[in-house]
């Protein structure tokens, strides 16, 4: 069983706006509203997929009904910690004009101490049963980065992988606590790490404690580092698609955590450089594949064709299309 | 009694943001919920001014019921029809930066005929009873323009004041109705009468039978033209305010209905010019101390002495700075 932990939900509103003029008043027609927050997101594409996932998450108030009711109806199966209060919204204007979506993501009501400490006891408890776990997105006022890296450590220990996605204070806190996997974007590792090059910043995170490191880079794919190899693995789409990127990232952590619930070893094995190599292609198809889509916590039926058109590149070697199917060779 | 007619209120959400950027992510704190609508908000700026008001709305849904709590706990007397659809949101997105609001308004939930009918009729009973009726903002989808021109028609016949302020197929039947006062922004005037200038498009809908018009001008301040004079009256803030410019108009409809309510026959009667001067100043003061408040349906404590602020122009003669306060009388 794979385990996302979501500690900071949101109920997700999107509206679509024919153009997004900012200072003007836009007349639209009614948002549509549901779960989501990234660990909800990876829940979603893992369950879609056929993959046995336990969705872990806060919610409070009437936004907290709400996304509760969305998860049940969805079918994802999930364990509440209710707390008081209100779960926080994240709105999203898809402007239909220029296909760029404008996000405000509200900040969250803090945990009360009680919630914090029967949130964490819950993620421990289900963790040592599943085979990964995958914790996601910010942590809320109440919940310190020491918390999440005595979430990791305790579960490595026992034996679980542990994906982390998130950023600031509470990303190094999961290297050093020696989280299987972290999956930071270009700005978060940058933020933390000070260095501009992914693969330098990936290289930080690894010798503070991380084993794997997946950054990703937007419509240039992403890089998997590995403290077994000398460099990275990069990978990317022939041909970047254009479309909302929102839930990119949750869709390249679901590809991570459904490859390590197959290869345990994954991360830390140096053998399974080709395990690796495969892992960066999927992440990167489904990546891809989520931006073709107009909610996140979906992949596109695509999917499976995007990946033998994932280009990778090893070592900072030349580029190595690993595929039949090219478009030159459609040509 | 004032009545307020609402039929296509709003929950009024309103975040703040550091410097809204089309595009990108966006961490906000929560918004704040109440209850919004431009009938609503005349409601609230006349309750707080002292004024006996009650406001008729429908309510639907979770949303309705959150602006049914909100005008109870604002102590607003209040008449609702409770209808099936979800009552629309509008929300505010106010940037810090530039001091500019982004406003997406939802279309509303389409009444059924029913409900339509139930409204009419509660409209018509109360403005019966009312000195002066304000109906204000959209017609949702189920309530025409000729549902509005027969309430209209019906309680002026019945010798009740009618202000109506709304754009479109519905403004120009308000105006073949015969409404008492209308009140278009510059946009709206333009739309239905394919004239930019103000006072030509106020004529149009005086010749077609509303008694008085008032166009809001925004920061140049409005206009008010009445059947009874050649030109019109032209009132602007010697110095423009800036701020959240949501609620202005509203502020200026809360003004009109007040001044009607002392003097019943000032957009008919040839002899009142000076009440309509005074109107215009005073209608000029609550819409610019809006624009100082955060959120709409509230008027800023300064309210009376921006009234001596404000510069009149008259039949396109000279400005006539009517205050001894001028910014230069204090110089």
């Amino acid at each position: 069983m794979i385990l996302t932990v979501t500690a900071n939900p949101a109920e997700d509103l999107t509206w679509h706006v024919d153009a997004l003029r900012p200072g003007e008043t836009h007349r639209v027609p009614a948002g549509v509203s549901r779960a989501g927050g990234k660990g909800l997101n990876v829940a979603r594409v893992l369950a879609a997929e056929g993959h046995d996932v336990l969705a872990l998450t806060t919610a409070g108030g009437a936004a907290g009904d709400r996304l509760v009711a969305d998860l049940e109806r969805s079918g994802i199966a999930h364990r509440t910690v209710t707390v008081a209060g209100e779960t926080r919204r994240s709105l999203a204007f898809v402007d239909e004009a220029s296909g760029e979506t404008t996000i405000f993501n509200e900040l969250g009501a803090p945990l009360e101490a009680a919630e914090s400490a029967q949130f964490l006891a819950e993620a421990t408890r289900l963790g040592r049963t599943a085979s990964v776990v995958a914790v996601s997105g910010s942590l809320p006022p109440g919940l310190d980065p020491a918390d999440l890296a005595a979430l990791v450590a305790e579960l490595v220990a026992a034996g679980t992988a542990v994906i982390v996605d998130t950023s600031g204070p509470a990303l190094v806190a999961a290297a050093r606590a020696g989280a299987t996997v972290l999956k930071p974007n270009r700005d978060e590792l940058a933020e933390v790490t000070g260095l501009t090059d992914p693969m330098s910043g990936a290289r930080v995170l690894i010798e503070a404690g991380a084993r794997l490191v997946v950054v990703s880079l937007g419509s240039d794919g992403l890089m998997v580092v590995a403290a077994a190899e000398v460099g990275g693995i990069r990978a990317r789409l022939a041909e970047p698609l254009r479309g909302n990127a929102t839930g990119a990232g949750d869709a390249a952590v679901a590809a991570i955590a459904a490859a390590l619930a197959a290869a345990p070893t994954l991360a830390t094995d140096p053998a399974e450089h080709g395990a690796r190599v495969a892992l960066a292609r999927r992440a990167t198809a489904w990546s891809a594949s989520a931006v073709l889509m107009p909610l996140a916590g979906a992949l596109s039926p695509e999917h499976a064709s995007l990946e033998s058109r994932v280009v990778v590149e090893i070592d900072g070697g030349p580029e190595t299309p690993l595929s039949t199917s090219e478009p030159k060779a459609t040509a």
